[in-house]
């Protein structure tokens, strides 16, 4: 576990780093019961201690589970800690819209908590942390403008598998570590069962396509599903979106982020 | 206005290919009665024809003027509408935290004007538009996660007078040409009241920053007001965060926005 150490110690570093530099000194994060942001909490507390709020934001469709566990680590760690239920927003759009599947009601529910979470930043005076690892990242399983919504976020170069290292690493709460991984947005969903296949195999295959930059033919000899890999390299392009900026139609020659981005770092 | 004829020409090409390449036909543009997304709407109208629905998203605080303005553009274009408001959402935010000020309301109905969208968007299967124009970008004068988000912008490249010169050459509604510029976020805002100077001044000064990079005494000695011009130049490094994804912490050799971007328009 030496090599977690080493990240829990970089990962505390870069949130005080990047934090300061803005001028603010207190984080938010929004808790869900779930292991992603239960580590982002954890490694938050210890970088900012009582300046981090970590905020509980249930629906009417969350699972008592859910909210035992985001209670539990809470009291496990020491975290200060409110609820604000996004329930009366989702349930006067839901009585305008009552022809919504479940896709529909997720991403709201993802975004309601990002503009809950957002204006509770606001009220802090502080910065909100992401909590989207590398393997929702690259497969797009997120809602934009949702959850995969962050001024700064810790975890987002992990894999769902390293995150739970990391986890084990830190102490977190076991009911949360054990349990099967879930965005909660409907009973009894189950990433492992939505994508298809497990973190294990799906972080593995990203690896060796993102990181090792293998050919797909180099991949499968290397003993990788052929149907999942086709999957993941199709997810992993048709949710580049997800992870850039709106497209600016280009009428200068100094256009927004085709050609120009000023440093972020610099606050004058 | 020979200019503004290639401008739109070149707009409504822009969003026809970007829209085709991801495989959807429709889109959907969030109308406030102000005039960006009028303009928006009348070029995607253009391209679109009756595969554009105008959402207009009202709260408690909206202007009267603004709604007939929206109504008086979709009578003129013949534009396809609806009308969903915000305000049960925001109102049932709003009782359980009384505590909020206008920055927070203004930036909170935003958001939920956002989370609309984007669910129509869904309902529709169509692509959200911007209408961010130049200017507010550059100056962070817009709600991260709110009207700043979308899919594609064919105006972020407009500063606002261009953006006036193009509403006349597509014959906007005159009463929405006439009156000013306003987020209409509460009663009695102006752009130009909050910034402290006119969109003329600003414009110029912007453009011979960032299109023509002169220095900041080159565009004093051109006549530009020293005190504006150091507004705007701190709100452009301050709001840099606005125009860029989250910032992930690096701890591999290939981080998401850091070392890669996969290409956005393959579709596999």
């Amino acid at each position: 576990m030496k090599k977690y150490a080493q990240i829990s110690d970089y990962l505390v570093r870069f949130l005080d780093n990047e934090v300061r530099k803005t001028g603010l000194k207190r984080v938010v994060v929004g808790l869900s019961g779930g292991i992603d942001s239960a580590v982002v909490a954890v490694l938050a507390h210890r970088a900012f201690g009582d300046d981090l709020l970590c905020v509980k934001m249930p629906s009417q469709y969350s699972s008592q589970n859910s909210l035992d566990d985001a209670d539990n680590l809470c009291k496990d760690f020491g975290l200060r800690s409110i609820t604000k239920s996004i329930a009366p927003m989702l349930q006067a759009y839901e009585a305008e819209n009552p022809d919504m599947n479940n896709l529909r009601k997720g991403n709201l529910s993802a975004r309601l908590r990002m503009v809950t979470l957002f204006d509770m930043s606001a009220k802090e005076g502080a910065l909100v942390l992401g909590t989207s690892n590398k393997s929702e990242l690259m497969l797009g399983y997120g809602t934009l403008y949702g959850d995969l919504a962050s001024a700064l976020n810790p975890i987002g170069d992990l894999y769902k598998s390293e995150v739970f290292e990391l986890a084990r690493h830190l102490g977190v709460t076991k009911s949360i570590i054990d349990k099967p991984p879930s965005a909660d947005l409907w009973d009894g969903q189950s990433d492992e069962a939505d994508l298809g296949y497990s973190y294990a195999k799906l972080d593995e295959a990203l690896r060796l396509y993102v990181e090792e930059r293998l050919s797909i033919d180099e991949i499968v000899k290397r003993g990788v599903d052929k149907d999942m890999l086709d999957m993941i390299v199709k997810k992993i392009y048709a949710n580049q979106f997800k992870r850039k900026m709106p497209v600016i139609a280009k009428l200068t020659s100094r256009t927004i982020n085709h050609d120009f981005n000023y440093p972020r770092d610099i606050n004058l």
